[in-house]
């Protein structure tokens, strides 16, 4: 099949076409950069939510519910759910999927798995171009999901326009450090598993909190949302928030600051790449793994390598 | 204090002089090259041994316990311990560094704590030049924490000579994935709290997956160590697996591939940093700007955006 075929099939949301572009963009096989481009112009008007925080959050749940809310007012949404924990499998856990089954009936709804790769920073790279693909594709929702709380799930995030950190009671002081750093990048605070005990302390801490935060002025104060994903409780309210922050986020300006920064770093990292593979065909593959191996046997230290390599 | 004095005096085993050197080197601090060229031809001599594994595992313990057991033989001992979960603050999690109280007091004992930055991958260089001066300063032994399983953490264990995993029993379900991806890169498995029930299922678990894993002939095949840090039991049966793998890497050259890796990924970082300097300040920061602008705003793609500044 060319490309220009299984993009129109993937546009018409077939969804095996669609499954290909993404494992060639996720892959970096040679066609990748096509794909990109030839979507690129397109995508932008997706609604993109990230949902991330500690495990047992019961985020899969919680996300599956999101699905059914979007899907009653959207034609088409997608999922792809990050698992940085899998740094070299390439397989993410499916397990959490299969609580899905029924939404992978739904034709109008995609879901994608995606695990670590071997590059630092990949998987983020690799993440924010499946979501910019299914949203060129038509897809008027694409949810992230990352399970974790570390720095590889704060640059996943990156790709949302409105991130999503979800708690539960009873995490005690597990709940302290994953906070301290992720309460950063949240806009929305759910309380998940707000039927258990606790719901109300836990609400209580995230307000304190942000009120300890002082945001600056204009800034947006996220609001905290409690909801119980077994039962689809708080959902509405949930979806209603989001929105709220997206709205927000566009009139203020704080959207178009995000996508100017996530542009920078794209355009960044091409360029990087684009310069050292023109170094190295200056200057030969084999000069710049001797300097290398002098670097490792401590002859020379990188800085000098640096420079001999670009003073050449 | 020029730089030479403060070398000298972290040399000499001035922990106030050795804090003051990684804080330039980890804020990438003007004066952060000038210290990493003058360290460099020195290091490489250190016992460079990585412990990570699951939150709950007792790591922190059972890094007390390695210290002490590396103490009685080593003059000089560091602990650097990274922490990929707090994104932001910069400030790691101490709470657990309290218990090496006794420690701190050890003039022969250097502890650091590190948490995430803003760059992606910024995390594992800033601890890998940190442990590269520890090194050059004269610490026979340095010790590298990380807490979690997830990509970051598996970047940071990169400048790890040996690498312990430790578990513990009754992790369930959750170490199935843990132990998927960080299996990959761990030269010695520890099943700590062994005195608990399930530590023999535990380390059965761990015996059928290296199993499965059918290494290549030739291979180091990662020895399962018992220990229980809080009595200190199995501690000197670890440093002697440590010692073991140490030994093997030298012999079968695969500590030598490691090093050639890391120097690859430090040169190539340095050179893609300083071409880019180099182009901006050719193109210029406005035209930079202005490209990631039209990007942001998807009048070109990022790949239009490098051949226009590359092509001008």
């Amino acid at each position: 099949m060319t490309l220009e075929a299984r993009l129109a099939a993937a546009r018409a949301g077939d969804a095996r076409a669609t499954a290909r572009l993404l494992t060639i963009v996720e892959n970096d096989e040679p066609e990748a950069a096509a794909i990109l481009r030839a979507t690129y112009p397109q995508a932008g008007r997706a609604l993109v939510v990230g949902v991330t925080g500690p495990p047992g959050g019961g985020k899969s749940t919680l996300v599956s519910r999101l699905v059914t809310a979007y899907r009653t007012r959207q034609a088409r949404v997608a999922v792809v759910a990050v698992d940085p924990s899998s740094p070299f499998t390439g397989g993410a856990i499916l397990g959490d999927r299969i609580r899905m089954r029924d939404q992978f009936l739904d034709e109008g709804v995609f879901i994608r798995s995606m695990a670590s790769r071997g590059a630092s920073g990949g998987l983020a790279r690799a993440s924010g171009r499946v979501v910019g693909v299914l949203d060129a594709l038509g897809h008027e929702v694409v949810l992230v999901e990352t399970v974790g709380v570390g720095q590889e799930e704060v640059e996943v995030m990156r790709v949302a326009g409105t991130v999503c950190l979800v708690t539960v009671p009873g995490l005690g002081d597990d709940i302290q450090a994953i906070k301290a750093g992720v309460l950063e990048i949240a806009d929305v605070l759910v309380v998940n598993k707000a039927d258990k005990p606790g719901a109300d302390e836990a609400a209580r801490d995230l307000q304190m909190m942000l009120t300890l935060a002082r945001p600056r002025a204009g800034a947006w104060r996220p609001p905290i949302v409690r909801t119980t994903a077994t039962s689809g409780e708080g959902v509405a309210e949930l979806v209603e928030a989001v929105a709220a922050h997206a709205a927000w986020s566009a009139e203020s300006g704080d959207g178009l600051r995000r996508r100017r920064e996530a542009a920078r770093v794209e355009v960044e990292t091409l360029l990087r790449e684009a310069l050292l593979r023109r170094l190295e065909g200056r200057v030969g593959r084999e000069r710049l793994g001797d300097a290398v191996a002098r670097v490792a046997e401590r002859q020379i230290d990188p800085f000098a390598a640096v420079e001999e390599l670009l003073g050449g």
